[in-house]
């Protein structure tokens, strides 16, 4: 039935700096099937190069070429457009965006920028989104977890900026149709064989199933209690990672 | 035709340190014709005392009883209903604030907190909210503008807190009906006998057409060529506080 599974990483594989139990396992059973196997996440904290490192030291082994991020998404999108971005992004992912010309910038980019989310920085967000320039979303996740409890992430911050400047965001990443495509792309599969699974019951479950893709909640990471009940469309809700791979595998 | 006028402060009697041209004046004619008049402001920086000087400070006389800050109208409603409030508020209004217990706070209330606007702030509320905890937005404007520029206002971070934790806050100030209407109140004019003038097309003048009250946008302060395309409905467009009580004194 599924010739290609896509994974969701934190929440989904791990916890902050804990494996998911049975994660580990799970993935290497899809990795070792006839499953097409990527990884897709719109963390914005990490460089994909760090997500690898990190993943390797949970004990998670994963070739660079199947790991698809929406910083490196946005960073294509903003030099296709020939853009100097003005960029409100987390000083971790930086490295990504570094080669790009960011002097008198004529765009934005907001990514989960954590305590870079300032009034100033907002402002001059906002500032130049009045004034025409594109504002580009790295995801639009409204939040994370992290040591148990839920944090702001970027999406309520691109809200603002739209909801201020009256202007709409070029989403890159989860829930964007184009970005799921980007990845489908890389695949031999249709959109009806793949599967989505994820912890984010809005960015990764209702993104998929916007672009025919099929979709899994796992009831780890974000998810809460009654998460399921918050989309319309059909998908599957399992414990986690281990049953939605079980599944996939038919 | 109009029993009572009401009027916006900051971009139509003045901007930043500077009386509008020929506002003086038309405040002082309205004041000694038949019309009563109210003052009404989401302004979140200054306290309604603070308020009444710089306005003396000014030129202008106004009798505070005839003045209805959107601060104090929050902090009314957080009183009624017992509520221990987390306040992101700018640091010149805590005073208002101050005799409120707000210890283990169980409600949020966000003006124009400015600098104030932390990530660690902002996560804090939508932890409260995502509570349960309500949530309470003092006025919902989008921007001001202070020396030649548009910064951002209170709404914006009020909408990024409902987006990220699925809850409505209940806004105290314009545009809310209850406000105009607690306005009304004090007057004996029938809602079509009042005529609000302000330069924000939507909390002013779109508000008050939905409370169903004349609206008047003039062309100062913050309004910008084109907002009077903005929003549906009738009402007048003005050069200035001047033109606008000539209208409605007929």
């Amino acid at each position: 039935m599924y010739r290609a599974i896509f994974f969701d990483l934190s929440g989904v594989l791990y916890n902050g700096s804990e494996a998911v139990p049975g994660a580990r396992e799970a993935i290497e059973r899809a990795q070792t099937s006839a499953l097409q196997v990527r990884f897709v996440t719109n963390t914005s904290r990490r460089t994909a190069a760090q997500l690898v490192t990190d993943l390797a030291a949970l004990g998670f082994r994963l070739d660079p070429a199947t790991l698809y991020t929406a910083p490196r998404a946005a960073r294509s999108w903003v030099e296709r457009h020939g853009l100097r971005p003005y960029c409100l992004i987390h000083r971790d992912i930086r490295s990504e965006f570094a080669d790009l010309e960011q002097q008198d910038p004529n765009a934005v980019v907001i990514g989960d920028a954590a305590e870079g989310f300032t009034y100033g920085a907002l402002d001059r967000a906002f500032q130049l989104c009045q004034g025409g320039a594109p504002l580009v979303g790295i995801g639009r996740n409204r939040y994370f977890r992290l040591d148990g409890q839920l944090h702001l992430d970027a999406g309520p911050f691109i809200t603002a900026i739209e909801v201020a400047a009256g202007c709409d965001a070029v989403v890159i990443g989860k829930p964007s149709a184009a970005f799921f495509e980007q990845v489908l792309a890389s695949t031999n599969a249709a959109p009806s064989e793949v599967l989505m699974i994820g912890d984010d019951v809005y960015g990764d479950v209702e993104g998929a199933l916007a672009a025919g893709l099929g979709g899994c909640l796992v009831r780890t990471g974000k998810y809460q209690s009654g998460d399921e009940q918050l989309i319309e469309g059909e998908f599957a809700c399992v414990a986690s990672v281990s049953e939605a791979v079980e599944l996939a595998l038919g």
